[in-house]
């Protein structure tokens, strides 16, 4: 079985040379056999464990696989949650709460650790068991696909052998190891599928987990590769909005070409369009496609809410777009000065600090500006426009309302309302990208400036 | 049920307008409820009934079948099958008998009765029945589609209802059936899934077959969609042999440029060349598909031989070859002169005529040519290429060896086996694209000459 293993992890590169691991380390067969076969494997390991704060025994359990890991002189780390109040918390069922919790607690600690990868003790048993559950309760071809071995940071080196064969490790070995909660304490769903699916599954066919596994590896890959051909189609079809500032709004709209995106097969529309919506934190399911499907092929206009009615999709005869529906709080901010100024949640910075004014004017539309400080009243901030905001753009001698000026700069709602106006104490003297204030223009004898620049987060600060 | 049979024969345009459709009646609820659905839907029938020789009460059910269809003026047409006897003889179960048997009557009534379409009456239930039989043996998302609505001349109008709905449908109308043998006398693994799996995913959730139903119909799609790239890019790929009589081999041998197809995403290349072998008529699994992969991708030359061994898989550094490897067996057969002369198995014709002379010379190689009938000795007839054939080439002085100029025309192994060599009693005088005998070359004095041409039997005679 090591030797297996040790193949498998050569072969699927599943682990990179030199990575640190965290392993999911319950204390069950699975994970006692996983961290094992690991460590053995010569693999940098941390053990983690969740305390679930569900059964009296939990507690020996943990000093147990503390003890194991110790043997292993593997780092182990701990943590504890109170699954049964989250679950009613959340509003979710015990088994949902310990896995958001156990992936909680395992992100966080492997973050803390330094661990490039978690590592999940799931068999093939739970693969397959998964495959079936999904296909039962409704799925496309992803949820066929089961339990992926990799998915972003998460892998599963032991997919490829059943719980019994784990089992067999452990005894063999003469390890501790406890009966597995999440294996015994098992959703009424599972343990169908476990007890009694399964076994007539196999009567039919002695190889059924083994063509379950080959269908789902199957599945996984055509699967990602329809994937790739919807998001190569997508972006070919997207239109970009608010030029200079679309990073704006990025993760609250976006817009396709309406022509290319309904000329699109519909195996690859519904894949697109499903993508451009999971973008935006949301979801449609195979009926509300099938209504877009034919809605943007027959009707003019049109539009879909997807699940949880927070996005809609909507088309009108040029476009196919897509948006959060929930209004942008008003914000209001002071603007560090000399520093940088972040907005996570927008996603975006303000960089201000003073300099030499070198005789370069600034331009009235730019996301980098020069104000001269002396003509400002009082602290800077900066907010969202307001309906009575008004101002002197550059080199013009009236004033003007900001909701014009935007709505001129051809930006979309959401991001006129994402927009951040820096002001002083009398009111709004930069709208980056749109329109700065005469009032705050350098001139010939000014000689330090304040140099305000607006920019996306660079992906790396987020 | 009538009103949503009707919309969804409408919606689905499963029988055109006008068809004439042979309905599979076998007296029991899903044939008897299809049989009057498609009456009542006004659809010109006919009911095709066949005794499978394997139960007493057989000889009555026929004869009730054929009053049913006559109270309703419906075309009655029934046959006898030894289905036990085909069992035994072809190996096969007798499921699969009685299946090969029913489909091969079908096919023929249809033809003799000009239907244009099968209309068979599976339910939803033997759909999802299907899906998890071959989900549990091992299937790619062909097999996961379970049965398809509509394949070839064949139609299953009433896929969108339960086996519970057809039975209830024939008990409100007190229409007489009987328990369908098809439902009762069911094979081990079909009752299984029937009896034991299905009501388990049932109780996860009641809506189980829908979700399956809905997985299957996404998968068609993705299926065929998948299949359509896959072929364009095999056709993309393939390289043509033998010139001009490309026909004589087409459906044995078929080569591609590697480059091309090892370029492919693994998702496509693994269709692509099972599209190819299944042109031959033979099928690859997915460890042979595999192989292929890594070994084209991988060594300089190599093969597979496809399932069943008659079809083999070949690489070079500039080729994938993929060709039956049954020896053609030789044959001669008498050249019908005036008139036409077909090889349904090699799919090509002989047309042979005489006319008058117009004093164009006919060319070495061409699929047409003109003989001097007075210079031929005896019956004209076509065979197979022998080792000692020699010719003496249009224009040259001296006796060749067929089989050198057969090589130096560039025909491929295969084509040089299934090329009919038309010959008179003294030897060779005509190979079709390849070398005419100076021996009978027509004179200015000739005025009648033998014209033969070759060609592909076009598809409408085939």
């Amino acid at each position: 079985m090591l030797d297996r293993f040790r193949r498998h992890l050569g072969a699927s590169g599943l682990i990179p040379e030199g990575a640190r691991v965290l392993v999911g380390y319950s204390g069950g067969a699975d994970s006692t056999c996983l961290l094992h076969m690991l460590r053995v494997a010569g693999v940098d390991v941390v053990a983690a464990h969740l305390h679930h704060g569900q059964r009296e025994e939990a507690d020996t359990e943990m000093r147990l696989c503390e003890a194991f890991a110790e043997s292993l002189d593997i780092p182990f780390v701990s943590g504890r949650a109170d699954v049964p109040r989250m679950s009613q918390e959340l509003g979710m069922g015990l088994e949902e709460a310990g896995r958001e919790a156990r992936y909680g607690f395992f992100r966080q600690a492997a973050y803390q650790l330094d661990c490039q990868l978690i590592a999940t003790a799931h068999t093939r048993n739970d693969h397959v068991e998964t495959m079936l559950l999904n296909l039962t309760r409704g799925t496309g071809l992803t949820g066929l696909g089961g339990i992926p071995e990799r998915r972003e940071e998460i892998v599963r080196p032991i997919l490829i052998f059943s719980r019994e064969q784990t089992r067999a490790y452990c005894e063999e070995n003469g390890f501790w190891f406890h009966d597995d909660p999440a294996n015994s304490d098992l959703s009424f769903s599972r343990a169908r599928i476990r007890h009694r699916v399964l076994p007539e599954l196999r009567s039919i066919n002695p190889a059924a987990d083994s063509a379950l596994m080959r269908l789902a590896s199957l599945v996984q890959e055509e699967d990602r590769f329809l994937s790739g051909m919807a998001a190569a189609a997508l972006e070919q079809s997207e239109i970009s909005v608010n030029g200079e500032l679309k990073f704006l709004t990025e993760d609250v709209e976006v817009y396709f070409d309406r022509g290319r995106l309904s000329g699109l097969p519909p195996v690859l529309f519904r894949r697109a369009i499903r993508l451009a919506v999971e973008a935006l934190e949301a979801s449609l399911d195979h009926e509300q496609t099938s209504i877009l499907l034919s809605g943007i092929a027959s009707q003019e206009r049109g539009s879909v809410t997807a699940d949880g009615g927070e996005v809609v999709v909507e088309w009108t005869p040029e476009l196919v777009g897509a948006r959060r529906l929930q209004p942008t709080q008003p914000f209001r901010y002071a603007l560090t000065i000399p520093g940088e100024t972040m907005s996570d949640e927008f996603g975006w910075q303000f960089t201000a600090f003073e300099e030499a004014y070198d005789q370069v004017s600034p331009a009235r539309a730019e996301l980098s500006t020069r104000i001269d400080r002396r003509k400002t009243k009082g602290t800077l901030y900066f907010r969202t426009a307001g309906s009575g905001d008004t101002m002197r753009p550059l080199g013009f001698s009236g004033q003007r309302k900001l909701s014009d000026l935007l709505s001129e700069s051809g930006l979309t709602p959401a991001a006129r309302s994402r927009l951040p106006i820096v002001c002083d104490l009398v009111g709004p003297i930069w709208a980056p990208g749109v329109c700065l204030d005469e009032r705050v223009r350098p001139e010939a004898s000014t000689d330090l400036v304040l140099t305000v620049r607006f920019a996306r987060i660079s992906p790396n600060d987020r």
